[in-house]
């Protein structure tokens, strides 16, 4: 557990250091669960969007993709249910005035039992040395057994109070379990009541008519809306796709976990528009595309494993999550649903407009079913980073630290380095700059002493380290070093472009899938 | 005048009728002055940015980008002068409750005595014949004469009101001109205020710390705050530029032309930080640069001009535009301002932080001065959109529309249509488009005859159509139309990744900035 926390705090670190992710509005003392991409976090999101685009768009015949706005009409988020049901239960203490989600509240309750059984797990360890059965000692210990027990009835009275909206349960349940306010220790609460999280604003100044609108909670419902208009000018039958990337904005009071869970972040959605009854043979499919799709990243099989749900949403009549083994444990990194019709035909009902395909083979009219694939791009950005972060024992002994990204991901593609200023090195680096630069993301620099700036781009993850040094003028021949093997080869500077395109170019990835 | 109006009206038709643009949330009967980016309309706004990016990141050594976000703690607000001077001059009138911007309403007034002044000048024209000398008559008809004074003293008058915010002299001048209600005749109006544009919102549910924060209305703050932990951590010395894409949003009150002006809008800025007393250089430098990579475009270079501010903004001290030829006039399309050290100065202020560079040749400290180069993302895609929309007349006499955009621009780079479905010309283009669909975005397409085929791939901007028929399947030819000049010419199938290629490289537009 210790292991994994340093893990994650050198993630941070190292992401603020070497410029992919700053906290927001730092020099203001931050704005809390929202961050910036600095310059190489930048190129490295744009090209994980590439990757996506490139894979469900360009890759696919029948799957477009459109760019709909943040702000839309403010009954499409009734029709969504995003007005109704998409709440937090929050709590107030009334000595501290402080809010908290009362669910957070009492599952923080249970992860203190936990930690009470780990602690006799560890002593019981310690005592039997060796011989020590885990298993069995959990499967029999009278203490362990009783917190386990104790854990689970609060957790499944929780759920079911939540599912059945008893919030007054949820209250009852704090006050049984004499939580408190864990700053102050005080137990004087108020009522629990739902507390919605999408961002609200209000579009236009007139008095009798500024509109209520919300910044959008996700992106598919710009998808929905959209759906006759594409499929109308694209011409396209079903089945097909319309996929999109942009931002969606949620109102979180407990965000956690650096860029994993932001109040504003960036989704990588695709709808699949199917006729009714083929869709869980798609919803299959794309359960499996989509896991190839994140596996050609080579971040290692094992950190991904499927969680299907069993409780459903309302909307829903398949769904599983995508989950990485992030620095944290294994959490959600995308989610394929089957959706059904639900979210058409409550369009239809709220706008008054049909939303239907006829389909000419046979030849009826009917709302789509859909299945979708929704990704976070910033927690993509982070299970990416997070696992090619690595500190590397060289054989001399000396330590590296090195980012071992896709090639096709890294934000340099390759440095340009005069082993020094002076003599036309520079130059001559500048021409190879200034060739090269047309078709890679470069980084050039000629201050300091070559293994620095190799360690600098080690650690910003770019592939290619390319040298010039005296011979070149006379021979134009350079050295190019390769990231993860280390080896340095000489190669003629004609053979550059090649060399960087072969390794950095998108099909290697997109081959994969 | 008429004239310009058709043009924009299909330009808007178009747009919608082939994926580029749709209004947004239109099922609900729209969103006022907010545009959905449709399947076409999403590939062509994601070349426009990667030509901007490429052509400001990649090709500049000394530019990085960087990805902010759009939620920013409100003191930057404060410090970059938008919460107390980021305002529109609203009126309202008493009878029908409608709000009007008051300089708008003046400056409507304004062109309607132009209008009167166009009909006498067209009613000579009439009279006169062949023989009539416009120049001539409009500067002696006393008439003419007359309305261009009375013009001329209400809109000179209107912008010493507005630049000493004497507010009660705009009411004063709409009670003058007796300007009226334009829907209901009423001249009962209220004082004039002043609105802020800024879009607010609230962030996190506690009762005692939900702060209020807003959309932002530009990206260059976003550039501000990071300034210092991009240049340690990207590690440049001075002159150095940030460059940003992102969303900026505006509470306009009256939007008007389609996606000129929206409440939601991108912007594409780059901040270049110099040291004091080298901005003006820089300044004319980035003029000069701007305007070249906008003529690359080859939408003619008529369609460009400078205007130069005479009036500067509180924290410029110099200033153009970029204007375009829009189908409704000339209008801003970007701006080049040399901001001083305002900004930069302003949050040391506000934050308490030092902003400032150490400069090893001056051998001191000192906050940077800053040129911005700012285009708006969404008035360039009209720009190049209106400009290459063309109906031609063919040698037959037939007529086509036609989207000549810049090959590396188009949304799709090539069209694989097989001249039917069977004998296996279907599989043969499928092999075609899944050969090259690593490298270009592609369409498929099978149905209905291949005249009706390449003119809808001419309304979209298709470079090439790529035609599959019975010698191919023989020969391992195909067909490659060109959809600027029609002409079509026999080449090996091997040969079209390289054609493709060469036709829509990026590399095309870049080498000609």
């Amino acid at each position: 557990m210790a292991k994994q926390e340093d893990v994650f705090k050198k993630v941070i670190s190292h992401a603020k250091e070497y410029g992919f992710i700053f906290p927001s509005s730092e020099i203001y003392d931050g704005l809390s669960a929202v961050y910036d991409y600095g310059q190489n976090g930048a190129e490295l999101k744009n090209n994980i969007k590439q990757y996506w685009w490139k894979a469900m768009v360009q890759l696919n015949e029948n799957i477009v993709g459109i760019d709909s706005a943040i702000l839309m009409h403010p009954t499409i988020w009734k029709a969504s249910g995003h007005v109704d049901a998409f709440n937090d239960p929050l709590i107030d203490n009334k000595d501290s005035k402080k809010r908290f989600r009362a669910d957070v509240l009492v599952e923080d309750y249970c992860l203190k039992i936990e930690d009470k059984e780990n602690k006799e797990i560890e002593k019981a360890a310690k005592r039997f040395g060796e011989s020590f059965d885990k298993a069995q000692f959990e499967a029999t210990n009278p203490k362990i057994l009783e917190y386990r027990a104790k854990r689970e009835a609060i957790l499944s009275r929780l759920a079911k109070s939540l599912e059945n909206e008893d919030l007054a349960d949820v209250k009852a349940l704090i006050e049984e379990l004499e939580i408190a306010d864990p700053d102050t220790g005080s137990k004087n609460w108020t009522e629990v009541r739902q507390f919605n999280l999408m961002f609200g604003t209000k579009l236009g100044a007139s008095a009798d008519s500024a509109m209520d609108l919300y910044l959008r909670p996700e992106t598919a419902q710009g998808i929905f809306v959209n759906f006759l208009n594409v499929q109308k000018t694209s011409r396209h039958r079903l089945p097909f796709g319309i996929a999109q990337i942009g931002k969606a904005f949620r109102n979180e009071i407990v965000a956690r976990q650096f860029i994993f869970r932001m109040r504003e972040f960036e989704q990588m959605e695709m709808q699949f528009f199917v006729a009714p009854g083929t869709e869980l043979e798609f919803y299959e499919q794309w359960k499996t595309k989509r896991l190839n799709w994140h596996l050609a990243l080579g971040l290692g099989n094992d950190n991904y494993r499927f969680h299907d749900h069993e409780k459903l949403a309302h909307y829903a009549n398949a769904a599983a999550d995508i989950e990485f083994n992030f620095p944290f444990g294994f959490k959600e990194l995308e989610g394929i649903h089957s959706r059904t019709d639900f979210d058409l035909k409550a369009h239809e009902k709220h706008s008054g407009r049909k939303l239907q395909f006829f389909d000419p083979e046979r030849n009826e009219n009917y709302v789509p079913y859909v299945v979708e694939t929704s990704v976070g791009l910033d927690r993509l950005f982070l299970s990416i980073f997070s696992t090619c972060l690595k500190d590397e024992v060289l054989e001399d002994g000396s330590e590296r630290t090195v980012l071992s990204l896709p090639p096709a991901l890294a934000p340099v593609k390759a440095a340009i380095l005069p082993l020094m200023k002076r003599d036309g090195l520079a130059e001559y680096a500048e021409n190879i700059f200034n060739d090269l630069k047309y078709d890679f993301n470069l980084f050039y620099e000629e201050k300091d002493a070559i293994g620095k700036r190799y360690r600098r781009q080690d650690a910003i993850g770019t592939p290619y380290c390319i040298t010039i040094d005296h011979d070149s003028l006379i021979d134009h021949t350079v050295t190019i070093r390769d990231r993860d093997t280390m080896q340095q080869e000489r190669v003629p500077v004609s053979e550059l472009r090649r060399i960087i395109d072969e390794k950095t170019n998108f099909r290697n990835l997109l081959s994969k899938i």
